[in-house]
């Protein structure tokens, strides 16, 4: 198994569907990647930045699922990242109702030393400068995954274009595809974002599954049907955990292998939307998941003789 | 090999798309299902009514293709039934310039005789009481499928709730299945289809695949990922006669053999869409198509161990 740097928010989240509403829970990117991460028989830990009115129990929490929080920060003086989201009667579409950056506004993220030379890095949704400087950190990593969003395409192109020359993967929505290329076409952004230096270019369509591109090669992962979505939040975030967890665990970068990784996301993220926030991940078992990648088999696989 | 009787629309159509527009070509369901299910080893017979205007060589194209059409009655002073339309620029939307039903107003469909005990009957998109009315001539088929659209439901509720107490399958798109049944969710819609007669229940999404239902059984298929989409006319025709055209050449009515089924008719749409109109299936070769299920196979395809 490799070591696992994952690099993103930890916040405090108020999401509200129409299923109900929710006060301040435990949120952020990186708590989603971790808790998903967390799965895999891979040595993880989060870089990240918080308050001093972060609960000491949110990172217990943590470290309890194993993951190292030396990386987080905690700024005594300073308030925890705040997101707060309405979410629409479709589920694919919210309202951010608000965005306090507080101490993520100068974070300065630090890798513990002994994970400098880990193999994996996930770089989670911030700053495309943010990422670079913790890449500027890592000794050799073998594998780069780069998360970000169309914010960061308005309003610091030349860093993220700079950021993605430096990455192995980037994990993307279908419509932050669009905007990155010009393109409609799926199969032609992804081309051009190969280009633009990633190998493999996983879009992400939420409920429409997932697609992973590289060189003239596709692969492609349903979401599991479900019968309802609860809350949306951070599954995007706990696929990506998902998906560099198990490479990490496996050590095998291949795109065979990235195809069961992809899988592995899309089952955790299955998981996700089931509760608010990460309540369903939190206590989620090993036995759970590996059930549910059999209903994905079951779900996908079909045996067509062809002569 | 079953026999199989397919009953809907053979039409002049005139499209128009970002890529260009045609005049009036040979078009319509029947035309689009024969043509997809002429892949197959199964003897089909078209049921529908064109009029004096229609080409004779139409029909030789269709006969050379296998298709029987001597249940295709020629109204000689009617005029066919035409259908024009234009597609935006996403190619999911589009707006419709002309419906001109001609003799399909007084369409009164008869299966030839040496159809009526065919096993497999494909009820393209019609009046339902036109569709119940073919039933009615079947002497006993072990495979019913029907195609519909929200027009009807709006329309003709009665009607339709009837005639699909009649089917085993039924193929409509995911805003169809919301509309037949007030669910968002299409695993829910899935199930309330159940409830209304048809034990099997295709949901289209378009380029985001197609899913099976069958009680607590679940398979999905994705459309392939084209670079472009040229015109999507009769992609979901052409879906339903692989579906319906393989399974009358293997005879095996399982919901495993219909998993097949549908990665079949979603093989051969992905063919439909590159072109206009019938021109990609015209000549379409079976290397073409079994090259085609391989890359689905790739495209889907991978290889967990579950311990």
């Amino acid at each position: 198994m490799s070591q696992l740097v994952i690099v993103g928010t930890v916040a405090f989240d108020a999401i509200e569907t129409p299923f109900g509403k929710t006060d301040k829970i435990l949120g952020g990117a990186a708590t989603y990647i971790g808790l998903s991460a967390a799965q895999y028989h891979a040595k993880g830990a989060l870089v990240s930045v918080v308050g001093g009115d972060f609960p000491a129990e949110y990172l217990e929490l943590l470290e309890s699922r194993g993951m190292d929080t030396s990386g987080i920060e905690v700024v005594k003086d300073g308030k925890t990242f705040f997101w707060a989201g309405k979410y629409h009667n479709d589920m694919n579409t919210r309202d951010t109702l608000a965005t306090e950056l507080n101490v993520l506004a100068d974070f300065n993220p630090v890798v513990p030393e002994n994970y400098r030379d880990s193999e994996v890095v996930l770089l989670g949704n911030l700053h495309p400068e943010v990422q670079s400087s913790v890449l500027d950190q890592m000794s050799a990593p073998k594998l780069v995954i780069l998360d970000t969003m169309n914010f960061w395409m308005e309003h610091t192109w030349d860093a993220l274009v700079e950021v993605m020359k430096r990455v192995d993967v980037i994990s993307i929505n279908d419509e932050e595809a669009r905007q990155l290329t010009g393109e409609y076409s799926l199969v032609r952004a992804a081309q051009k974002i190969q280009e633009m230096g990633p190998k493999y270019v996983i879009i992400k369509k939420g409920e429409h599954g997932a697609l992973l591109f590289h060189k003239d090669e596709v692969f492609f992962a349903p979401a599991l049907p479900l019968e309802e979505v609860f809350d949306p939040t951070g599954a995007g975030d706990t696929f990506a955990g998902g998906f560099a967890g198990f490479l990490a665990q496996t050590e095998d970068y291949s795109f065979d292998n990235m195809k069961k990784a992809i899988v592995h996301g899309s089952a955790l993220a299955s998981f996700c939307v089931e509760k608010f926030g990460i309540e369903r991940l939190e206590n989620l078992t090993r036995e759970e998941l590996y059930s549910r990648l059999q209903q994905f088999k079951q779900l996908t696989q079909f045996d067509i003789e062809l002569h």
